[in-house]
């Protein structure tokens, strides 16, 4: 072929230019620009494969679809107020542009959040690796060995520091720590009394009033060292050790009063400072509480970080919070899965211990590994490191005829300066220097691991004084040295962290190789679709993470002037306007840092507006039997009286039940808490109705916003009769889940709901506010809004809807998909359609087979898949919600995975497969089993081990563990990290 | 136990304060710096590890040590001229302020470089991602299967872009590519003359001239559609389409032309071009070379960034570089691997078609899945945009009266302005805009993927034109669009990429998963050691690895103004000084972007040196007969003769044999290369006394810095003779190797040869320099560049010293440890030391066991771990080096895998396991294997798979495919992505 002949040959053609430079230039620009780009990449399935799916269903359109499985009474009639889409790298330098309105200034201001440097090794393989942001709670212990292992590091490390025997794998921070180890006290002493100490954190004592009162108790603060316990009716007291001033006191009289007159003793602790201090328990304290956020996790505008819980054995079951613990698998080796699940809510509903669902996994993960890269003695390096720089600073200011501390101290200083504050102040202004500014003239300095002696003697610069580090340290070592916590009798003497975890990674060739080991355990969206049902696991996209990791997002500290975090304010600002579109809601708290905490937060709005019109009586809260276990917890933590809805037997909110109990309690009636489209994954035409209902008999609907991931763009809470919602980010919103945290549930209320909203006592973030606040920092977890910023900004209204409907396709297509296999239990009456999700029903297969429907979900693990939401909200079944961001080869795979277990199963009905050994019962194989010489099996180690076709040696996803035994583990509780057997040990 | 008798119980002690205090603040100094805080991450042995490791070997310190295996006579006596170390995070804010000294302007000069949307996504997971940047060069595909296929898929983009049936994995950069390409001609039709397009960029002609020049052959720059190639003596044409002033131009004739007088037709092209233009192959061109930077690589002022070479098959043994071919396992399962090896120059040495032995399969991996991830028409798309932008400026622009294209263009317009040039250069400065100046007083913009409408309208500006995007295509659609390609006959008609994994992996769930099953089949070092000989593949760091993702540094075009680049100056000058201290040399050059360019480099600088000498005829090269095979295949293409040098039985050089041929050629001679220490591993004493004999005898030392490791802060190169070496960056200096580039291999060289460094026509790098370039950016890879800087700012002058110590330490005890199982062929005959690595023998196995070192190679992947350097430099040995980076546990576990398998050797040697069936020579053993039912192997699945203790289920790292059959792949050639089984398609 001569290529000369095929050039000449063609004439030059005029024709259609118009058509295509109309077309081409209108794709053009919107090309250049990058506008539609990212919905794209967002959204799973290809437009082919989309229409393929509609025809399958037998609908035109994704219209046509959505106008069928949404009730036409409360469609959305125009399009989102969004702004159109902003492509991938104009996002960037768009957020990048935000995130620089935010100063970065050194912040000595402490109050429970400290500057310190994030390994980067850590950071990049963890915190920035969606290896282990995009993982699930580690509910399937099977394919979560590898954050499992991190999180017992976490709980080993805590329980060491603290003194205490047993640590839970974090709560969501400092404040809700305290307060749920005072809830704790109540529960434990069956006493309404509590007290706490004023020398808390001042937002800890807020969260704690917020908290604790809602419970209908009382909370007083006051001096511990002037307190009389022999009223034998306090619960609990809450120390904070070293103080908010920085004092460190002996409690130990303190706690012997107590003791002696059955109060439990909480302490709220600095992790670092225990690493040169006697730990809390060695002066009597029950249960210790803080954050590990100077653990290597950055500052981030007050979150997220891991708050931390550790108690004496004897408290363990009534401990809030997921619990790491040590059990057998079906081998009989050791392995790792939540312990302790019956205190949870999931199973207790409002006899909980607590409404904690998500927690901070990801962050804890990163604390433990903090500790497993320096080692006990490099944290005690850092922690000499920053005490010495106090010393120094502490001799310096003293001899320059400033007060400062009487007492021993670790980091901070509490300083009576001889000279103005107005001068301190303008001086530290001039450096970029935040101090806190006590309300009485005195000013705080709390050091941290990034101060340098430059630092130090910038410090003495801002009080006016001529000192220098050097001069000091060469002339006066001594003098300095006297009030060293080395030479007081509390320094600490107790070994910490000497298990081998903790003293083996210390190069980064060997933390990156632990890393990555527990990393390659576990099942995360890198590798396979997560169908867990009511968890909405979408994409998280690297565009969308990558603001996490700007500087002048992670290095701001939470009390920092308003006037230094305007990037953060923008930001917040754009993301309430652009929720509030989506949900027609007026208002949005940032607060709350996870969906429980949403929930909370909404609940107490709603009874403070109660109380504020004079309706304090009203504190009956409806919620349907099928909600989700936070509902009922949060109502029951919001002094609530939960009064259960019935369900009809097609799934929906028996209507007829819900207008009795409303009439009824109409007079008591506080709210309904609602879940739309329902739990059971279906949009019923009665939710407007519902709302009136309610209204009519006075009370206030919160819509929890768990489900909204199948409305946004199609129907709004705030059009259709909410008050208010709750937001989980974490599923909508495409903040990953981390496995366990951080999520963030911002609530959304309607006008009149406003003034409820949560407060806080440093930083106000909604100056009509008059509530107290819900969490510590004003915020929430700042750090992670950029997120859900970003999707909706790259999505834009056109592709935020579309993205609903095709969650919505993907439901219904799978479901229709498995429907001659499996029976999907709910569907709408009329459209016979389900909204985002569906759930199928394997009760049967008990009778039939002997099966579960936990042998289906660790069989799927067999197939590489992380099983749906099991036996949530009927026991029993399994609940798949398949999102938008997955495909149709995947949706395939994995019904394809469904259809084999079935046909499985069918071999049990039918005799082919034994009962009792058989690949369902034995799920899932490990490589130990089916490598093992002796298979002694009925059935094959290929049958066993690549089950389908497209489970193939090379991309095999290996459970590392047999399955779990839970009762053993139960039974023998174990939550610090296991002896080494010498074989794994290198 | 009371806390508070605990607590009371310790008085205040005063004692040993003094000591305390000064021991701890000048720690704490220290520590508050963080300044020697990295050496202990960078350096894997623990002190208390040091002290055992050299315990058992009979030594009493690293220095008691150094002094044993470093002859006396050239010992460095002084410590290095290095700073002090800087900690990791005071590093990160260093390196950012120098970054941030370079300007970030739009730079529309075009010349190969071309500013381009990197995916986020493939950055992080690929990038900044140590699973895909810690590999090695695959060859052991076994464990390489990922990087092989993103490669494969490499190649099957740019044989099907270019319409051409065989291309490589990549090449150092277009202008090496475009050299190599008419070397082919020259050796494919023995002809000496060459014809270079005048329109070729002028530093592609440059870098062909040096080259071919070199080679002894012809080059002439001509207009070749005016040129006659009647006399049958050209051996190749190179042009350009299109042209480097952007014009697209018919070469059917040119080609017909040369081809009807045997000469063949080479093309330099451009990849977005070719989704829009007719390929290459349709005008007859025999070779299409060019850049791949484009295709979602960062500019990086300069590079990294793959160059691409592809040709008809009759040329493919021809072929330079390396090439992955689809041959089978022994399963018989389609796998990927290095192909036709045979021809390259660790084979074939002065033979071999190229001396290229790095590559920069890091970036052709990203190059290629960022067509995955785009597919054929998203890559249209792109490449739409980019032409329509360029159609309206061009209108605009001939509008206003300028002069610009007469023919068809792509993205590049020259326009003779009717301005002056002064204006519009002052325009573009305002903007920050920079364009092409050309001498005549034209001007240059090449328009790219990140062009938006209003940078169209900004340069609309440039030229002082009233025009905008918007009001053209308003109004004048028809006359823009008449010039377009899609209206000329040089529109696409052929299809590409066309296979499914270019039409897959579009949504970012989908390539994420795509990206990490590649990740996830091979070996990296964050899985275990990786102990090759002679490729110190020592950690590569987070932080020294963060800088390159700095915008500051990726977003500079290389032939930027040098005051735009002032950060990039900075880090050369200070790398350039701290690389002088280590090596004792007086200048360096960063052009040579690899190991085999420094070598070349450092080979033209003698040659001129001599030239400049009047000493012309100089052109023996002496090179020891254990060299590397890049010395000899550089040699030859630095146009000099070979002379082997002998070696002894213990492996030192033959120094009668040295001086003999030095003596024999002392007219003739130009240099000697030799590496040090030797490619035996072995510190010879002779080495100062070599280079004085040469230079008796008028000759240069060239002295392969592939052993630096073993040298730095002990003995430098510069104080004991050398003249000049490369330095392997990505060796002793951290570069990671990216599974087979990126790499860098500056040359230092003494004060008389600085005049004969490359140069380069666009930015001269080195004032003296008159020497023509070898690379075609000024500074080589320079974006990687701050690695190699932050690694040498963070060990400091004795962190870098006890590297070297502990490297030496590590490969002494591992030779010790292994000494009663396996021979160590070569040591010092004094102190029976080695140096950094150490050569095992395993040839009498043949004869004993009929293992062969290949057996026990891929053995070695069962235990989870990557060969050795096996076959080099003796056949039948391995070459083992562990580096400083490696910890005792890790070389224990490797020593245990290596005794291990000697016992297995032994069983056969004693009959207790088969000869032909064995774990040695069925290894590596698939999960396929090992799971089968059908199990007829003389030992058990357990010791094919969990060979040691240490080896276990939960961590164990499979081969994704059985052992490779390399014959059957060169037999049967396919270096294309194979059709896909229906089993994998999903």
């Amino acid at each position: 072929m001569s290529g000369a002949l095929l050039f000449r040959r063609h004439s030059f053609r005029n024709i259609s230019i118009k058509r295509f430079l109309s077309r081409s230039l209108i794709r053009e620009k919107a090309f250049a620009l990058k506008k539609d780009e990212f919905e794209s990449r967002h959204i799973g399935p290809r437009d082919r494969d989309i229409i393929s799916m509609l025809d399958f269903l037998g609908y035109k359109s994704l219209d046509h679809l959505t106008d069928a499985a949404v009730p036409k009474n409360i469609r959305l009639t125009k399009p989102l107020e969004i702004e159109e889409p902003t492509g991938e790298y104009d996002l960037i330098k768009r957020i990048r542009t935000i995130a620089e309105k935010n100063q970065i200034w050194r912040s000595y201001i402490g109050m429970g959040y400290h500057n310190c440097c994030v390994p980067h090794t850590i950071m990049r393989n963890i915190f920035e690796n969606p290896g282990w942001t995009t993982n699930y709670t580690p509910y399937q212990p099977e394919v979560a060995q590898g954050r499992l292992e991190g999180l017992l590091n976490y709980q080993t490390m805590i329980s060491e520091l603290t003194g205490l025997e047993v640590a839970n794998a974090s709560l969501l921070d400092e404040g809700t720590a305290a307060a749920e180890a005072l809830s704790l006290c109540y529960r434990h002493t069956k006493r309404r009394k509590l007290f706490v100490s004023k020398k808390l954190h001042p937002q800890t004592i807020s969260v704690i009033e917020t908290r604790l009162t809602s419970l209908g108790l009382d909370v007083e603060t006051v001096d511990v060292f002037d307190t009389d316990f022999s009223n034998h009716d306090v619960a609990g007291v809450m120390i904070q050790y070293p103080d908010t001033e920085g004092n460190v006191l002996d409690f130990s009289s303190v706690s012997e009063q107590a003791h002696s007159h059955g109060t439990l003793v909480c302490c709220a602790t600095d992790l670092l400072s225990l690493t040169l201090l006697r730990p809390p328990s060695e002066f009597g304290a029950d249960i210790a509480i803080g954050t590990s956020q100077r653990f290597g996790v950055p500052l981030g505008y007050g979150g997220p970080h891991a708050g931390f819980f550790s108690c004496n054995q004897s408290l363990v079951r009534l401990m809030p919070g997921r619990m790491i613990g040590v059990t057998r698998d079906a081998s009989g080796r050791d392995a790792y899965r939540l312990a302790l699940q019956t205190r949870e809510q999931h199973i207790r509903r409002d006899k909980a211990t607590s409404n904690i669902c998500t927690a901070q996994a990801l962050l804890a993960n990163m604390a433990a590994m903090f500790a497993v890269y320096h080692g006990p003695q490099g944290l005690k390096d850092i922690a000499s490191n920053v005490h010495n720089n106090t010393l120094v600073l502490n001799h310096g200011l003293k001899k320059d005829g400033h007060e400062t501390q009487k007492s021993t101290f670790f980091d901070t200083l509490r300083i009576e300066p001889k000279i103005s504050v107005d001068e301190i102040r303008s001086r530290a202004m001039e450096k970029k220097i935040n101090l806190r500014y006590y309300d009485d003239g005195a000013v705080g300095v709390s050091l941290d691991e990034t101060v340098t002696v430059e630092d130090v003697n910038d410090l003495f610069y801002c009080f006016a004084s001529g000192n220098n580090v050097d001069g000091l340290v060469q002339n006066e070592e001594p003098e300095i040295m006297k009030v060293s916590i080395t030479n007081s009798p509390f320094k600490r003497t107790s070994p910490f962290l000497t298990h081998s975890v903790f003293n083996s990674h210390h190069s980064e060739t060997r933390i990156v190789r632990y890393m990555k080991t527990l990393e390659n355990k576990d099942i995360s969206l890198v590798h396979s679709m997560i169908p867990l049902g009511s968890c909405t696991m979408k994409l998280n996209s690297t565009t969308e993470m990558m603001p996490c990791s700007f500087q002048h997002f992670t290095d701001i500290h939470p009390f920092s002037p308003l006037d230094q975090t305007e990037g953060y304010q923008q930001l917040f600002a754009e993301l309430e306007k652009d929720l509030c579109s989506v949900t027609g809601y007026d208002k949005i708290s940032f607060q709350p840092n996870s969906g429980a905490q949403g929930e909370y937060a909404g609940l107490r709005a709603i009874q403070c507006y109660h109380e504020a019109r004079g309706d304090k009586h009203r504190d009956v809260c409806l919620i349907p039997v099928s909600a989700h276990g936070t509902n009922p917890a949060s109502a029951q933590m919001a002094g609530m009286r939960v009064e259960p809805v019935k369900i009809r037997q097609n799934g929906s909110v028996d209507v007829d039940d819900l207008m009795a109990k409303a009439e009824k309690f109409r007079n008591r009636l506080s709210c309904l808490m609602i879940t739309y489209p329902s739990t059971n994954g279906v949009f019923e035409e009665t939710i407007a109705d519902i709302c009136e209902v309610i209204h009519k008999n006075g009370g206030q609907v919160y819509l929890d916003g768990a489900n909204m991931n199948a409305q946004v763009g199609l129907c709004r809470p705030g059009d259709y009769g909410s008050d208010v919602s709750h937001l989980n980010l974490h599923k909508t919103f495409c903040i990953p889940h981390g496995g366990g945290g951080p999520g963030m549930g911002p609530i959304g209320v309607k006008k009149h709901l406003i003034p409820f909203l949560p407060g806080h006592p440093v930083v106000n973030p909604h100056s009509a506010a008059t509530a107290g606040p819900v969490s510590a920092a004003p915020f929430g977890s700042s750090a992670i809004l950029p997120i859900s910023w970003a999707y909706i900004k790259m999505m834009g209204p056109r592709g935020l809807k579309k993205a609903t409907q095709v969650a919505i396709l993907n439901a219904n297509y799978m479901s229709a998909r498995l429907e001659s296999h499996y029976t999907t239990l709910f569907k709408c009456s009329t459209s016979k359609l389900i909204a985002h999700e569906f759930i199928i029903d394997c009760r049967d297969f008990k009778k039939t087979a002997n099966i579960e429907v936990a042998d289906i979900a660790k069989r799927l693990m067999d197939f590489g898949f992380h099983a749906p939401t099991m036996s949530w909200p009927v026991p029993g079944t399994l609940m798949i919600e398949p999102t938008e961001s997955e495909d149709k080869q995947e949706l395939d795979r994995f019904c394809e995975a469904m259809i084999t277990i079935r046909q499985e199963i069918r071999d049990i009905e039918e005799g082919r497969l034994e009962i009792r050994m058989n690949p369902l019962k034995m799920a899932p194989h490990t490589q130990e089993q089916v490598v093992c010489s002796n298979w002694e099996r009925p059935y094959t180690r290929e049958q066993a081990a690549f089950p389908a076709p497209f489970v193939r040696p090379e991309t095999k996803i290996w459970p590392s563990v047999a399955r779990i035994d839970d009762i053993y583990g139960d039974k023998h509780l174990v939550c610090t990290c296991p002896p080494v057997l010498p074989e794994y040990n290198y």
